[in-house]
């Protein structure tokens, strides 16, 4: 008897009519299955046997002709689709399991294993093809669309990608309402049959701002809920490597638990120019009964391309403190050199202005801050302001609003760099774009050769406002090349981006390593402008940081802000102990300690975990989560046998037993602990805080209160 | 009694109601009325003591707040406008009586003669004022808005600007249909009362259009016809110093004569985004009983600023043939390379492509266009389809089309222009945007730094297809600028510009003189596309040419095609005697020999005319000119002694006596004549043409008969 081939099986299954593909994960727990119905494409996604994702189709709109000038998207007649009349006329299989060195990461390895398979779809009538890959993964689904170069596909509109994620049950959900323009909205927590239902009371107002409505943000963090003894599912939507293409959102049928791609548009609506060969972004399913899984998943970067810098030398991690939080309190300084309202670059003197007296980039200033930062073991510092152009920069749709190379009189370059190097620091430049993106692309040279003149490596990009090209979109096509086109150029002059009101990240770090973080979503600063919910910095690692680190600049000490002014009854929704807690909790190889000098002073003893905490480690342990609600983390610095641990707590507080079994066998660690005081409340005393020493073994267990909005932080070194 | 100054009188006359200035052309011929009717703005001009323009309303509306992201600027709420609740707080009155020398130009010195009112208004509500300048000139009135940085007007969003050109009476007009993408359509002819119903039939399909329901271009040419011994009016509308604010439109009131100005809109439907202190474009009126003065007319250049240009002797007039019109005649040469459907730049290996054998920019070709140049003496070969990219370059919306930078294999830039260089020639770079300008603003730099490598000092630009940045129009306030940009640059580069499917010229050259043509408009290449009409070279000079040169690019000699290929109907609508009076009828500093040179080998006795005429001009006279129907020239060229004169009809025969009183008194001239023959057609024999010397004096005149869209043209030399 002839043994029949795989192959040959599923070919007598295809003359069945049962036209499926059927792929497992390494460890068998997954099972996507791929099918055709009446020539649609389909998918559906098992764990442990059980339906995850229940069918769901597959498929693109286009747009019929990108020859003619149109208005409306909506009024050019749709192309032939690539969502129907298919038939599958090959399909491919691989596998593969690699360890790979991220350049910065949480891990010294990430582990990349997979099973993939490649189905080769045809349209006969239109005699063209593409190919849908999946890869299945132990900690879940990654698949996406290539469309190879042939003589019936060469150019063609994306009118909207129709990617289904269509759930079987409802789903306990952390979101964010879907907006072209900003990530900076609370997360919303509810169930998904509640979105439509809370969707209008899930944002406020925002300096760039485009919602679509019933629609939501990716990453998005969903968990199937269960009672007994079934085990509860963690479930993540994202999308890995988006690049020459606009970044994705999710329609969301309510009552269905069904949601949709839904992609940026352009200024005329269109979706997306596509030339082939091409590939859209991977659209990721992780999912686990672990929600430390969740965080431990390196799926998204694993679906990205290695780098291809033959040197990398030049990227390293940032510790940093800045003149900035300054400009957010009250009454402690302004970007803005001067008080007039109305700057022509390079026409205004600024000579012959008269200064504020409020300017806070101002050379005084500047070097107490590279002097607390040479004391304290900080690598740079960072400059807002330093610039001609803040006086008018925001809301006026202003073109020609920074040119990125002239000081303010108060900012002497040449003399700050000189004198933060002669103490071991450097500066980090500042490029806010006020969103006047084709701006800031026509002095992209002359801004880095500045940069390299002076002795900086780093940059803080920002894009607040409205985009230039107008009309365009922070997450539309252009705008994804743009970010590229500056983290490329940045490369040639061996300089690292952190880009603010970016895309969110979407593990591109791993091609481009010197794009070292991105803000792309609410961080520290609203807590000086409305206030982070307590449980914010409980989700953001499930949602943000799945792509990629956020420069989220924690370490505010003085939480209530009348110290600035007397009046004042706003106040960060914070302990400080949990601020020491974030430089684990939360992974960036970039990391801020945002608050004044003066208020570091007034506490060195907490402060000393910030100036001892890594940035970059060779080891990452989750050691309990639930998003919404907590996260506790253990980290090693890499090339260091140093551990860090680090935990935060949402409004309720609680308390934990840290379990040290991840420390070596056979060493003794001095720990020291900082944790919120006795009666520590973020509202009422967020400034009590205790620090004690132990020493522990791998077999030892400590306990951690956690005050509300609370938090605690542990630094251990090996006892000689 | 006191002497009541003029000043005082006016605010006599305020105060009596009458809120109205006055302002008289240097002649008197003109009187400009401007007043205030409850607080709206309105002007008014005579023309020798009769209404030419009743009661025009003057202002512009505003969109409220420019810091909302917006899909419709029709959703944003108006913002106080400025059209009403004006009160006159100021005038001021100046006037000027200069010659000026342009650069290069159709006369040795322009005359700049006016007088000026400027008036102030304010809005006591808003506290803040605009101006209203008036320019009145011997030939007609110029006037514009300007707005004054202050307290209350430093950013504002423009929705529409509305100015008024209403007429008491129904005009005859030459008219092409308002688009916003381009101007290539054939002129109507029709009244102004007719042009409603005749707009829907007065376009044909474009390669980027968007057209705007009953609204017409400018420059736009109208006449009062009359009867009996009125003397008739010819009037011309159009705009100068168009900087900065988008090209505008004219909106026709068919039933009452009535004009509204209509600007380009962005990709939202915004107009302009404007900081003070800012102004807007000069609209002009030219008025004079004889065609001949409106074309004799220079107010747009006088309206435009001089040159800030220390250096101008890098900018010189081109006579030039090239690698062109082979690409549009049937069967003669492609721009690509190859036949692919997809290019990838800097990944397409080229030379592993298969040649198609008809690109026509290869080093064999070249050269014999070098060498013909030489030969006759010809300054420059233009080469088309010289840099990879040309196989997918149209109608994608690529992006990244070309990077300006990288010849095909078989283009040797160093060779040719050392090549050309030794025979004393120049070629003419060719920079095809496929109207991707965010795109080319990227190449600029490298690609004007490899053109001063090899010694180029002019670039042909071309703006093909849909604008990127996408939604954007060819002559909105952004593509404005980038050809600002463009021309800046080269300046910096000492490069001279011929921008083609740019924004039709309003006199910059004045200004930027390395701006020296532009196409802009319907030009010979529609020849070998459709046609041009007969007419149409009667009425471009009336129009299109009234702001700047136009490179129109004349000199077919091989007027029928079925020379290229036996099955072609197709031909140009002109004699070859024609052609050679459009080199004298149509002023360019840049002027193209445009056929190929085997077509011109063939003729080489009328060729002579080609390679005799002047470009650049001390002197001008238009002998007799009417718009749509003929033009006869005279001009002499500058630093010589030498004449030319040229004359064009439309789809009549005529017969013309030239009158060669221009001449200098005393001397004798050797005028060689080229006139159509006998029995010459455009359609049935159109290279029928004779040649013949005569000497002549200013005291002499000349019969000339011009054949159906025909013509003529004469070169004088003096006699020693």
């Amino acid at each position: 008897m002839k043994l029949i081939k795989t192959s040959a099986l599923l070919a007598l299954l295809s003359v069945a009519g049962i036209n499926a593909q059927s792929l497992k994960s390494p460890d068998g727990n997954f099972e996507m299955n791929f099918q055709l119905k009446n020539g649609v494409p389909y998918y559906h996604l098992n764990y442990k046997g059980k339906t995850v994702i229940e069918d769901s189709k597959l498929g693109l709109r286009l747009i019929k002709d990108n020859t003619i000038a149109f208005d409306n998207v909506n009024k050019l007649p749709d192309g032939k689709n690539l969502n129907s009349d298919f038939e599958k006329i090959a399909e491919n299989r691989d596998s593969k399991n690699e360890n790979w060195a991220p350049v910065l990461g949480e891990k010294k390895y990430y582990t990349n294993h997979y099973n993939e398979l490649s189905v080769t779809l045809n349209q006969p009538n239109e005699d063209r093809k593409i190919i849908v890959k999946f890869r299945l993964f132990n900690d879940g689904l990654g698949f996406r669309y290539e469309f190879p170069q042939q003589k019936n596909l060469n150019y063609f509109v994306v009118k909207e990608e129709d990617t289904e994620f269509n759930f079987p049950y409802d789903l306990k959900s952390w979101w964010v309402p879907a907006d072209y323009d900003t990530q900076e909205y609370r997360p919303t927590t509810s169930l998904v049959s509640q979105i439509s239902t809370k969707w209008e009371s899930s944002f406020d107002s925002n300096a760039s701002q485009t919602l679509v409505k019933n629609a939501v943000q990716s990453p998005l963090m969903l968990k199937k809920e269960v009672s007994g003894k079934e085990k509860p599912l963690y479930i993540n939507l994202a999308e890995a490597a988006v690049i020459n293409y606009p970044a994705s959102h999710l329609e969301v049928d309510s009552e269905n638990f069904d949601f949709k791609t839904h992609l940026t548009p352009d200024a005329q609506g269109a979706k997306g120019y596509m030339q082939t060969p091409a590939v859209t972004p991977w659209r990721t399913v992780i999912v686990s009964e672990k929600a430390e899984e969740v965080l431990d998943s390196k799926m998204i970067f694993n679906l990205n391309e290695p780098t291809k810098y033959t040197d990398t030398s030049w990227i390293h991690p940032v510790k940093y403190i800045g003149v900035w939080w300054q400009m957010f309190v009250p009454n402690r300084g302004t970007w803005n050199y001067t008080n007039i309202d109305n700057v022509h670059l390079g026409v205004t003197d600024y000579s012959k202005t008269k200064p504020n007296g409020t300017h806070a980039a101002n050379n005084d200033n500047v070097k107490k801050y590279i002097d607390f930062a040479s004391k304290h073991g900080f690598d740079a510092v960072l400059v807002e302001g330093w610039n001609e152009g803040w006086e008018d920069w925001f809301g006026k749709s202003k073109e020609f609003v920074f040119d990125f190379i002239t000081p303010y009189p108060d900012f002497d370059i040449k003399m700050l760099n000189e004198y933060a190097h002669s103490k071991n620091v450097k500066l980090i430049m500042h490029h806010e774009t006020s969103a006047s993106a084709t701006n800031y692309e026509r002095w992209l040279d002359p801004a880095f050769k500045l940069m390299k003149e002076h002795g900086y490596d780093a940059v803080k990009t920002g894009y607040v406002g409205n985009i230039i090209p107008r009309g365009e979109h922070h997450y539309s096509q252009w705008m994804i090349n743009h970010y590229q086109r500056v983290v490329d150029k940045a490369a040639e002059y061996k300089i690292m981006v952190n880009s603010h009101e970016s895309v969110r990240p979407s593990g591109l770090s791993r091609t481009y390593p010197n794009w070292i973080a991105a803000e792309a979503a609410r961080g520290t600063e609203f807590e000086a402008m409305g206030g982070n919910n307590p449980d914010h910095t409980t989700i953001l690692p499930f949602t943000r940081f799945m792509g990629g680190p956020m420069d989220y600049t924690p370490g505010i000490f003085q939480t209530q802000y009348n110290y600035y002014d007397a009046n004042s009854k706003n106040f960060a929704n914070t302990t400080l102990a949990k601020q020491l807690g974030l430089y684990v909790v939360m992974y960036s190889p970039l990391q801020m300690a945002c608050d004044l000098p003066e208020n570091y002073e007034r506490h060195l003893d907490a402060f000393q975990f910030i100036k001892d905490v890594a940035v970059d480690w060779d080891d990452t342990k989750i050691l309990s989560a639930e998003p919404g609600d907590y996260i506790h983390t253990a980290r090693k610095a890499k090339g260091s046998e140093n551990w860090f641990v680090g935990g935060v707590t949402d409004e309720n507080a609680r308390d934990f037993t840290v379990d040290f079994s991840f420390l070596e066998k056979g060493k003794k660690y001095e720990a020291t602990i900082y944790e919120d005081g006795k009666d520590a409340d973020y509202v009422k005393n967020p400034q009590a805080y205790n620090i004690y020493k132990k020493v522990v073994t791998n077999g030892s267990k400590i306990k951690v209160h956690l005050a509300r909005s609370g938090g605690y932080a542990i630094s251990l070194k090996p006892i000689k």
